[in-house]
């Protein structure tokens, strides 16, 4: 499955004259899996990460992505990208909360969260608050991946995305944040797959074995945020893509999964047109 | 063919449920037309328009798009990009103009340009300076579309595009930038045949008559980055597009679209990945 990756990237990278990848490295484990298969591929010199870290982040995350970055061996730069957002509005829409200690940040945020259901944020549903923080924390990815492009292409490099099939299918991205990219190299494995190729790469063990979190929001988790987890996504989410038995899942369990794929159609609006 | 358009756009916004419609103004003639074409559709309740200019845009352009809102008698709002450009590191890669006249700039961007042919620009091909230069007029188009979403999210509007087909096919875009919206309603139509629904729709005549420029460098308008007019290369891209006779056209203007056509596959890399 590796060497596959591996090919499938040589051959991009080779048709279309690119003389890079560059990477934006989160700190968590599908970046670090794809900037390895990059480095593997195309030698650590034609390999750069980028480190993205806003007013937001939690701390944990930048030494993580560093962490990633020297365990790659890469050149790698770290923008804060605060000031841009603040400059866009962005900030203004949420308040500030550098003096409330991150612990009660994340209980706050939890609390409001759990009004706002996944789905709303799928259909772009809600009142002006719940629409205020759709903008407020998908501006964040969609300033990352200008910078990527902004750097990637003054060396014509392709910017290399981190978006797996679990994500894809349950619209767990950002439209034109980080989804658009040139290349995607793990966009046909399910996160469950992801970790078992990352055991594979020797993957640092404190990067494989963290929470899987956007880092968008303080204290949300990708399964906290799509209420259920990745072992239990991506096995109803196989079993109905391969048409098999269900009966054996938890019927609640189903439904919601069958939900967030219907939903997801919105997440999905693309240039739309007429023929 | 304008009631087709106007069917189409009310489907959408009903289907996926928008409040409305949010389109950046450039005060070019495609964003007139799809403008109108929202507000005849919308009620202009329902459609705003954003202005988006920088350092390096045309003042003449400021005031066609502000003319133009006026005539749609739309809600519209102007943020000046330039401070977020600036913080991203923007105009760094090129020297500022700030007193040289902008006749003598004009006349030394075309000097520029001259040497750097369009289907470099297409398949990201040139030295180190010119690849700054991709970078720096890409991320102006980026920086509008992240803003573009960014108003329109908070108010559950569909941000509506502006693309024709002369454009697509032709790569004449910006990747991520203002191609990356949620509706096209001009896409399947030829510059020229914006033309003509231009002049149904009574769009005010200075903006039906002016070149066409994507306003992104001093003084270069779409035919000149192209090296062609929009009437012969859509004549050209229609025959080719019927399969019809092409003996009656100059030989060396059906090779360069042919170039063109070729070239623009670059352009259109996106998310690319395995099965």
């Amino acid at each position: 499955m590796i060497e596959k990756i591996k090919n499938f990237i040589k051959d991009n990278i080779d048709k279309y004259e690119y003389n890079g990848a560059m990477i934006g490295i989160s700190g968590g484990i599908d970046s670090a899996v794809v900037g390895k298969l990059c480095v593997d591929t195309l030698g650590k010199e034609r390999v750069k990460g980028l480190i993205l870290p806003e007013r937001d982040s939690s701390p944990e995350t930048l030494n993580d992505a560093k962490l990633v970055c020297e365990f790659l061996n890469i050149e790698y730069k770290i923008v804060n990208i605060s000031p841009i957002l603040r400059k866009m509005g962005v900030y203004r829409l949420e308040p500030p909360t550098f003096f409330i200690p991150r612990k009660i940040q994340e209980n706050y945020v939890k609390k409001e969260f759990e009004k706002r259901r996944y789905i709303n944020d799928l259909m772009n549903k809600g009142d002006e608050k719940f629409l205020k923080g759709l903008a407020y924390y998908r501006s964040k990815h969609r300033v990352r991946m200008i910078l990527l492009y902004f750097y990637a292409e003054q060396l014509n490099y392709a910017v290399i995305g981190t978006t797996n099939k679990s994500e894809l299918k349950t619209g767990f991205y950002v439209k034109y944040g980080d989804d658009s990219v040139d290349i995607e190299p793990i966009m046909h494995l399910y996160k469950t797959q992801v970790f078992e190729i990352a055991k594979e790469l020797r993957i640092p063990e404190k990067i494989i074995y963290k929470s899987p979190s956007p880092d968008l929001v303080p204290g949300i988790t990708d399964e906290y945020a799509m209420g259920i987890s990745y072992a239990d996504l991506d096995r109803i989410l196989i079993k109905l893509e391969n048409k098999e038995d269900l009966s054996d899942e938890n019927d609640e369990m189903v439904k919601k999964v069958k939900k967030i794929l219907d939903a997801a159609k919105y997440r999905e609006i693309k240039n739309l047109h007429l023929r």
